[in-house]
């Protein structure tokens, strides 16, 4: 099948794979270089930058489904998702996607079809909400149809976005930071030895807040999450950190279990 | 319409009023006497107890739904409710509900009705969990044709319940203490005026941990959640301890920005 024989059979007949009227996007926070920043996609036909996005299968568990979206968006499977939030409160979220919207990306009166009013894409979608991070530059994210352009954006300077997404951004990232809290976040997104400025400035990039030097990795001592390797890295005459790993054992029953970090 | 002619209608043709496929459930948590519980209520033809819940209507915010919802489980309008989580990871959450469940709602076979095998409540359901926080004594649930029977249960003594809705109660606790740290919550739980003990307990209950006693106010006080007033409560000769009260300005602030309490 050709992706435009694809694309009319999921616009005409997707309702047959997938549910109507339920969503699912993903807030992808990419992490590099001390900046914090979020993966945004064009879709073909829309000016507006928006979240990655897709339909869910009938019989496909949510977070199955949330991989899914996310792998086919950057290429990496087996991605740390959390569901963040499920967004219903207008009725009419994506009311601004028309028939012209999905007439333009087939061309249907060339090929003798019609695209009615009541097609599963343009009613009602309540969509749920996941967040991943990760090192972005270990994403690749390719192009379709569908996603004319993709493009990391500084958190700080997100544009105004498709429907309600500029709130499902400010959600996701109310959610990490909650989440920064109580459960271990960076495995991840630190390299698997890291120096303690470095962990250091991946929680304040992700909170936004300066923390103190000498407590913050005093905090994480004391929960166990951190070991102290026996080597150094050389980055210079007299500076020669330590390097750690993150404590695999006390890591997982912390994500299990929940923490409370004070910092 | 009589109760029962209500009951063929939403069953046969609920699906042209409501969303098929999506439904929200209520974690009602209620506090009193130092004790914290659960609303469960038994649904007419199961012999489990669940989480009063159902469907969204096709134009409904679902945050309107779960008001609507929880209102019709209290008695209490404008509840305080968050959402917690949304469950769909099994395809078939709800299929151990049948046909037959329906038909001893209705007996359709002495009125001439069929109740088909792909009845729109028949098929997946995804569900979004919110969650309140009532002071048990001011709720009054009706029963009705669904709902046979309802139930405050200890927290710690929930049996085993419909579908998957002993993770959702889970989740839910999960998410209340998650918010505890991050939220000022108790404007709902307490009396207008109160002690510090009794917000203490509040605290320590839903929690489920002890607190110090004397750094717990502490904090609360470095918040600028509590106003002292100049007045007592006269609970024994020698103990008249001051009350106080939320101090209702940052109370708000605080709901709407968050707060990081370390207790």
């Amino acid at each position: 099948m050709t992706e435009i024989d694809a694309a009319i059979a999921f616009i005409l007949n997707g309702h047959q794979q997938f549910m109507a009227h339920l969503s699912l996007d993903c807030a992808i926070l990419g992490y590099h270089d001390q900046q914090v920043k979020i993966l945004l996609i064009r879709y073909n036909g829309h000016q507006q930058w928006g979240l990655p996005g897709g339909p869910i299968r009938h019989e496909e568990p949510i977070s199955v489904a949330a991989n899914r979206i996310a792998e086919e968006t950057t290429g990496i499977s087996g991605l740390f998702l959390q569901q963040f939030h499920t967004f219903g409160d207008s009725p009419y979220r994506v009311h601004h996607r028309t028939v012209q919207d999905l007439e333009r990306l087939i061309q249907p009166d060339a090929l003798g079809i019609k695209i009615k009013k009541d097609n599963w894409l343009l009613g009602r979608q309540i969509t749920i909400g996941y967040y991943a991070l990760v090192d972005y530059q270990q994403v690749s994210v390719r192009t379709n149809l569908f996603v004319e352009e993709y493009r990391w954006w500084d958190i700080d300077q997100v544009p105004e976005l498709l429907f309600d997404h500029n709130d499902m951004v400010t959600k996701a990232l109310q959610t990490v930071r909650l989440h920064l809290y109580h459960q271990p976040i960076g495995a991840n997104l630190l390299p698997p030895k890291f120096t303690l400025p470095e962990i250091h400035f991946l929680y304040e990039s992700l909170l936004a807040k300066s923390l103190d030097r000498r407590n913050f990795p005093k905090k994480l001592f004391a929960l166990g999450l951190l070991n102290k390797l026996d080597e150094r890295r050389f980055i210079g005459p007299h500076r020669s950190p330590y390097l750690y790993e993150f404590n695999k054992a006390n890591y997982e029953k912390a994500l299990e279990e929940g923490i409370v970090l004070v910092i």
